[in-house]
């Protein structure tokens, strides 16, 4: 029996379950005893059956098993179901409460790039959406079929490197290649992606392009578009394909407007990359406890505006994620614990600093052990290599307890954001506000993505779920919460994109004008607007 | 009295003199003997006048005057001859030569961006020309006025800075502020922009992200469109602006078109742009010498590619600039040559590597240590800190040479391309062979913007003019030049730009789709083609 729970579960489909330390937390916040742990709200375990009919005729259906052969095109209810959402919040509330009006008509597993080309063909012509597909891990209704039509899901067999080359450092893989797999092959030949996005497991390569991505070496490696040569991507008004050249002045660059396309412009095929040598052995840790955010954040920029190096991750957790992250370790009121608050390390102040560097084993004992010099100067404490260790080793993982969260009737959603230096602090500050308006809701706060002018925000909340009233109550509050970060010099979004659930403030972060070039561009290789149509973007 | 040569004349307009171990080379080289440096060919030295008269009448005149006021407003002969063309080789034997048939009609100074938008809004009503210029230095003919119309001098009003914010590291500043005075205002705030074009001197902040440059330190610091986070630019639809965020994720971005537009989609009036401390007691200096062009490009690459840290030069002169080098500063067959050669660092395969590297003082100590081993592992000589500190010295002036050159009846130019690693030796081979194939040329190569994945080749040729066929004669070897170029994997340009120089090469590099965007765009920020048109881009 394919049940919605089955859709909606993140990652390997197992069960999470909520360790101890997390379920105290929790009794602690939300007043919740054993008995809220007991039944799963909203469990989605029932069977999927009698989605919306497919409007594709038996002529189009054949048209498209003609395309990709019958064992490439699916049709049945639960194929169908089980792409019409991402991973956001409200997808997984919307399975949970066995909500799906609008899925695809069908789902095509297209074997090469001349498939793609013809599906496009048909397509334009026929006015029939496609919604190009990999991991289906947005958390923002990037591919949500709103408008039916045609998932491509990519991964079945667009998935494997094209070539490596070891001059160049470069590597070309299609866009369905899963993050595991793609690591994998590289490592086996002495290189790595260095891109290490949460989703990283469920998540390919085109969709990291897609959306914009950022792993978490991303201030080390850069986000996505920092690493990406070459795209191959094929659109309605035809293949777009750039030549590989370390860097040029042959006017403004064409194969940008791929990153953070979300699907709007065409099916992007084929991905050059840059590599690196792969060197764990080289790469260095540390972790350190400030006495308060503001002066974590002090050194951050100080260490990237000296000069120095760039680590690869560098994160400080705020306040409240520290006090959550010593609870949930079982660290708080330890002995260790008790000097640390001696120290001047106080509970509700204190806040936590991981970074790893990466490269040449003189690079990252120099960058490691300056930022060693800058913490210290910032009056932080060094807590070893450990705690940044034990953190990578759950940093997949950790995404994992959004499920049993839910099961226990929380709402649980993260939103993020880049800002400037100057308006970090007033940012956070402004959330923080905003938050605190709304009864028993944690919200933990982390920098996790760095660079020279600025930083990545990324806000995680947890609040008990408005029984009967779940959707309404989350988009009500997340609303406000995307007014606040907008409205205190926040982008839309770092790394997690735009898609349907930010696109209503497009416009006005954007302004008018530019949004008249977005739409310019999209009606240019998408005159039909068939490319994952239904709001995306705002276009 | 004004004359052609003193708009042809580069830089600060003092006559430069050939020294005499250049003398030395162009004799050896061409066979010339001092009889050929006696007379000036085609000086340049008659009086401006009878230039095409202004297409502007009475009325047009009025409209610019009532907007700029009179005295920002240009219409005599030498202003409009002046801005006629930017500082290409045939711009600079067309001024000689005495040939401007396309004069601009006016040259207008806004004194504001207000300025500009009603400029833009009756030149759109009347569709006539503007051309954006800055310090006049591109070598495309990007300023080339090949329509007429309207000129727009932004170094005249708006060349300040506007904001610097040392909390973000940036600094605000208009389109038209030089090189120099940018710095200099930096430097005494302790940062610098880290852009130093040749061309340095004498362009703007606004001309390096139209034209999409780089500076010398680029291998650390980017090229410009890596250092730009915001612009403001007036278009015929409507003025775009973004907001600073050190990254995001909010489609694709829509001001990196500009990077490179080269002045046809509309007036860049204002960048924001990081900068960096500036302490120039931390930069740390090496120079080398390799047996071999092979062994000094595989060191470059392995450095590039190893993770040990960026550094900020980085040089190759091939095996014949090298020898130029050692000859013009008299160092050939000194008693240290000698050791050269007898330690086998022969003549005519040798090779001179460049390198500095900026920062903080431990960052700049370990990757120049790490450079040095990688150096010696590919079994170069360390020659001290000097040649790249003499080198250094003379980067701008070195191009003064041009004009004394030409007057001696030499052509010379330049030309560049990026390539990926796997190509460059190749790439290089087939320019040295087509080059080969004219009598009396000497073609001098060198690396001086590096990536992980390729680097820049630049090309300096000398060769005797062909008297009365100066022009013909250069476009037949140019065209050649850039066809291997092409036809050996290398880019149009890596920082020069494309202008009207390059771009009928522009659809057979970038593919009949790609060009098709490009027009797309322009056609949405520039309906009526007012932009710089007459063939800028192939557009």
């Amino acid at each position: 029996m394919k049940t919605y729970r089955e859709i909606f579960k993140w990652g390997d489909k197992r069960e999470e379950q909520i360790d101890l330390n997390m379920i105290r937390v929790i009794k602690e916040n939300f007043g919740y005893s054993d008995k809220d742990f007991e039944n799963k709200h909203l469990s989605g375990k029932s069977e999927i059956k009698n989605i919306a009919a497919s409007k594709f005729d038996e002529n189009t259906q054949n048209v498209f098993i003609s395309i990709v052969g019958s064992e490439n095109f699916y049709i049945d209810d639960f194929s169908r179901a089980n792409f019409a959402y991402g991973k956001y919040y409200l997808d997984l509330l919307r399975l949970r409460k066995m909500l799906i009006p609008t899925p695809p008509d069908a789902v095509l597993c297209p074997r090469n790039n001349d498939e793609i080309e013809k599906i496009i063909a048909y397509c334009s012509e026929n006015n029939i959406p496609i919604i190009p597909v990999g991991g289906q891990s947005s958390v923002t209704q990037g591919t949500e079929t709103r408008k039916g039509g045609l998932v491509l899901d990519l991964t079945k067999h667009l998935n494997t490197i094209v070539s490596l080359n070891t001059i160049n450092q470069t590597v070309t893989v299609q866009a369905g290649m899963f993050g595991p797999a793609f690591e994998q092959e590289l490592n086996l030949a002495g290189y790595t992606c260095g891109h290490f996005p949460q989703s990283f497991e469920y998540s390919t390569v085109g969709g990291w392009v897609a959306a914009k991505g950022a792993g978490q070496a991303s201030t080390g490696y850069g986000k996505i578009e920092d690493m990406v040569l070459t795209l191959k991507v094929l659109t309605p008004a035809g293949l777009i394909e750039n030549k590989p050249f370390p860097k040029s002045a042959q006017a403004w660059d064409i194969f940008p407007l791929f990153f953070g396309s979300e699907g709007t412009l065409g099916v992007i095929c084929e991905i050059t990359m840059k590599i690196r040598k792969f060197r764990p052995q080289n790469t260095r840790y540390a972790s350190f406890i400030f006495k308060d955010f503001e002066s974590a954040v002090a050194a951050m920029r100080d260490t990237m505006q000296s000069g120095i190096g760039l680590p690869h991750l560098f994160r400080i957790s705020d306040p409240v994620e520290t006090d959550i992250a010593f609870k949930t370790k079982g660290f708080d009121n330890t002995f260790s614990d008790k000097v640390l608050k001696s120290l001047g390390y106080k509970q509700g102040k204190r806040v936590l600093m991981f970074v790893s560097a990466e490269g040449h084993w003189t690079y990252t004992k120099t960058v490691i052990s300056r930022i060693r010099k800058k913490a210290n100067k910032f009056h932080a404490l060094y807590l070893g290599k450990k705690p940044t260790r034990q953190w990578l080793k759950q940093r997949y993982t950790s995404a994992y307890l959004r499920d049993p969260l839910m099961d226990a009737g929380i709402m649980t959603d993260t939103i993020e954001t880049a800002v400037m230096w100057d308006d970090l602090v007033n940012l956070r500050q402004a959330v923080v506000n905003y938050v605190e308006k709304r009864p028993q809701t944690v919200l933990m706060i982390h920098i996790s993505h760095v660079y020279e002018n600025g930083a990545n925000l990324y806000f995680t909340f947890l609040s008990p779920m408005k029984k009967e009233q779940e959707i309404e109550d989350y988009v009500q509050f997340h609303h406000g919460l995307v007014e606040t970060i907008v409205q205190n010099k926040g982008s839309l979004s770092h790394h997690h994109g735009i898609g349907r659930t930010l696109a209503p403030w497009m416009e006005k972060v954007l302004g008018i004008n530019s949004m008249n070039v977005l739409k310019a561009v999209k009606n240019h290789f998408d005159p039909n607007h068939i490319m994952n149509p239904g709001g995306t973007l705002g276009i």
